[in-house]
């Protein structure tokens, strides 16, 4: 079942779709449509990096209480073959759940449920400003 | 000087702005626009991914003849601060042309010349179908 | 069962013990000894980005031919708690087997069986000169 | 000129040699020893990546009040050739300081000033435990 979770513009950009965990793996797709591909007419390898991107954030989020939002502190992807067809999905978990640091790694997969790309990102956690 | 190269899907609906290399540091920008923000505000970290992998895409292009064309084999990036303003500036160059892999670096700049993040990738060379 | 494989001066220095993989699964372990701790008394970083490197290398050794070699390109860690103990253990596999690039993954657990950092490496694959 | 810092038992064990820094350069070198060497006679790119991580850490460890220490987040190499020679020499620098984390750069040199290899790395600032 599709889900709302937080509004985000770019999120919405890429026409990102978000899924209720199940066992702790977020679930995230994206349709391909035109804009997304490279010259080659693949899936733009920047899109895949926000995909692992967005991804491990929601499981980053879920671990969050009302007082704190996070940030990504880095990225890195490995790309393993070209991505083409219908749909992107990204399956992400996090490996480490510190106090202020969490680990995520994310495993994306085309429509034929083949690996096509592998990341991980740390995020660091911070506390919203008490209003006044 | 804006300069036009490779027509590319992706690049367009960022609104990638190519510029000429000077001293083979390649130089692109994005015109900050309310769709590639996330939902503090900031520039979401999967433009500054993309920006990333397309500014060394670049600098790996203009080391290529005409029956190669590239692909990215692995994309890291650190974060440093929150990425606003009117503009996103990446500077890239090359740290190694190997005969299957190159290898660039690149540094994103917000409108006051703050670095932001930076970033590496990893590119493999593949030659391009010869057509009987 | 302990294996004998390649010798390398550095993975003696290390006290690197290999084992047969088992369904595609690398494995080998280091007694941790006095030299190779930090400040701290935990086991360096460097020991564990070291067996990493190792560790996906014994996978990618597998699949390559008696003229074939191979080098590591980038390689990845996330340190995810300290480690120490008596033992460090290295899990490996192969995420991708491409003609010229293999990339694998690597779990490292204490010795309680507790995830203490991940990594990731691309390897090259390079074949031997051919003598006259 | 040669400068003395923390021990530290697995720097010793590679025959790290580390120098006073100039405008923020932190370098370190190791002369080359059998024992450092992979089954090629290059120099084992776990060597490298426990070099970058204690040179980046020595930047780091000069930021840092009494009352801190500093653990490794992650860290990420790239292999750009073959080291070999008489010496290993690594320059590296902060990149940013956050309140609790540390972003640094690493460049691996040959013994005739070839870069060899190039890393980053993030530290976290932790706070040592009050004596009662």
């Amino acid at each position: 079942m599709e889900q709302k979770k937080r509004t985000n513009p770019f999120r919405k950009y890429l026409g990102l779709k978000e899924f209720e965990s199940r066992d702790d793996i977020f679930e995230v797709r994206i349709d391909i449509f035109p804009d997304l591909l490279n010259f080659s007419g693949n899936v733009h390898g920047g899109v895949i990096a926000s995909l692992v991107d967005m991804s491990i954030g929601n499981a980053v989020h879920s671990n969050l209480n009302e007082n704190q939002y996070s940030t990504t502190v880095e990225l890195k992807l490995n790309y393993l073959k070209p991505l083409n067809g219908t749909e992107i999905i990204a399956k992400s978990y996090l490996l480490h759940k510190g106090k202020s640091l969490l680990v995520g790694k994310s495993d994306i997969f085309n429509d034929h449920g083949q690996l096509v790309a592998t990341g991980t990102a740390t995020f660091m956690i911070l506390n919203k400003e008490r209003e006044s």
